[in-house]
Order: C-alpha cells, then sequence, then structure tokens
C-alpha cells in the first residue's frame, strides 16, 4: 500500500473550478475533501453525521440559528449532527471538508448544487 | 449544543508540556488531538483503524519500513490501518491527529509513552 503526503497548496493548483469537491485522502470511512468556494450557500443539515470544516486559505462564515462563526485560515469547527447551518464567503476561499465518504455536500437537501460525483485529486 | 472555532495556535499557547495530548474537537466518534512534539517516537501500528497526521507548525518525519515521510507545516498523510511508523522530529513541531476517541498513541504497544489520559483543551 502506498502512503502519500498530501500537500494542500498542490492539490488546490490542480484544482481549476469553484464548488468542485475533491478527494485528496480517505481515513477508514471518512473523506478528506477540497474545495474552492465563493458564495453563500443553502441552509441544511445533515441528518446522520457531524461534519468538519478546516479553512486553508481565505475566510469563512458559517451561519448558525443563533450566531455566525468566523473562521480564519488555519482555523477549524465541527457542525454537530442536524445542526442548520449555512457556508459563505465573498472572497474565494480553500475549505478542507472532513465527514464520512457518503456525504451529500447539500445535507438533508438535493438541488442544482448537490454535488454526488466526487473524484479523487 | 454549542458549536466553537477551534483556533489552533490558541490551543497550542494553552499547552505547555511536550507529548501531552489534548482533545480540541469530536465528529462522531473521532478526537481531533494536539500535541506538541520533540522525539523520535516508537515503531508502531494500530490494528484497528487508520491514522491522520497535519503538521499545524514546524516538520515531522514519518519512517515507514519502505521509506520516510516529509511532512511540512500544513502537509497531512493518513496511515493505514496496520502500517508500522514511526514519527520522529528533531525540533519542536505541532501536531494535530484524527483518529477514532479510543484511539492509543503507542498503538499496538504499550510503553512508558502510552498516554491513556487524554484531556480536553
Amino acid at each position: 500500500m502506498d502512503v502519500e503526503v498530501v500537500n494542500f497548496k498542490d492539490k488546490f493548483e490542480k484544482l481549476d473550478g469553484a464548488h468542485e469537491y475533491r478527494v485528496v485522502a480517505q481515513m477508514n470511512y471518512y473523506y478528506f475533501k477540497i474545495v474552492k468556494a465563493k458564495r453563500t450557500f443553502i441552509w441544511h443539515h445533515h441528518p446522520e453525521t457531524d461534519e468538519s470544516f478546516v479553512v486553508i486559505e481565505g475566510n469563512l462564515k458559517i451561519d448558525l440559528k443563533n450566531k455566525t462563526l468566523n473562521l480564519q485560515k488555519g482555523d477549524m469547527v465541527v457542525i454537530p449532527r442536524g445542526v442548520e447551518h449555512r457556508p459563505r464567503c465573498n472572497a474565494e476561499c480553500h475549505l478542507l471538508l472532513i465527514e464520512p465518504a457518503q456525504t451529500l455536500n447539500t445535507g438533508n437537501k438535493v438541488t442544482d448544487e448537490t454535488d454526488t460525483d466526487i473524484e479523487w485529486i
């Protein structure tokens, strides 16, 4: 089995488009996924799992029903299962998501933004 | 339920000693653990799980049986279940480990370096 270091700068340089999720690593049944984001995402929740966000570059706000989280480069947060949230960023930010492999980006909703075809990079 | 952003600089500033593991976040049954390391650790493996390393500050080498991984600040790697590895760093490095909550730092071995009393920070 080959074991390779993941360098996020290299991975993000290979990733052209915004809002395209790519898998960079797997730990048991969890994926480490990267995405370049520049949008106000939809309100959603994940009925079956917690979800982890790590900001690799830029800033990310995550609206919750009772407050807004402000994540700077290098910060992380775990959004608990079932908690409604809306990630948003006006300027491009580079995100790492850690969650079970089968987790849908749009959680409990299926919209034009739902991405079910996630490739490795 | 309170949802808080984790800032790693703040967390590491609160952590005095080397080789003391602290939990900073939980995702389902997985812990995000931080540790300041400056040592050559023991050879070990985790029979039951993959294990993720992220370098927050400094550099980390992880010896495998067939090669040595070199992780710089910001890099990550997943060591697969059952793969023998030996993390080491001559200068202090700040690490984030992601693994199931019950994972022993020394894997399949119990030594003076085994840490079973892991607190939140």
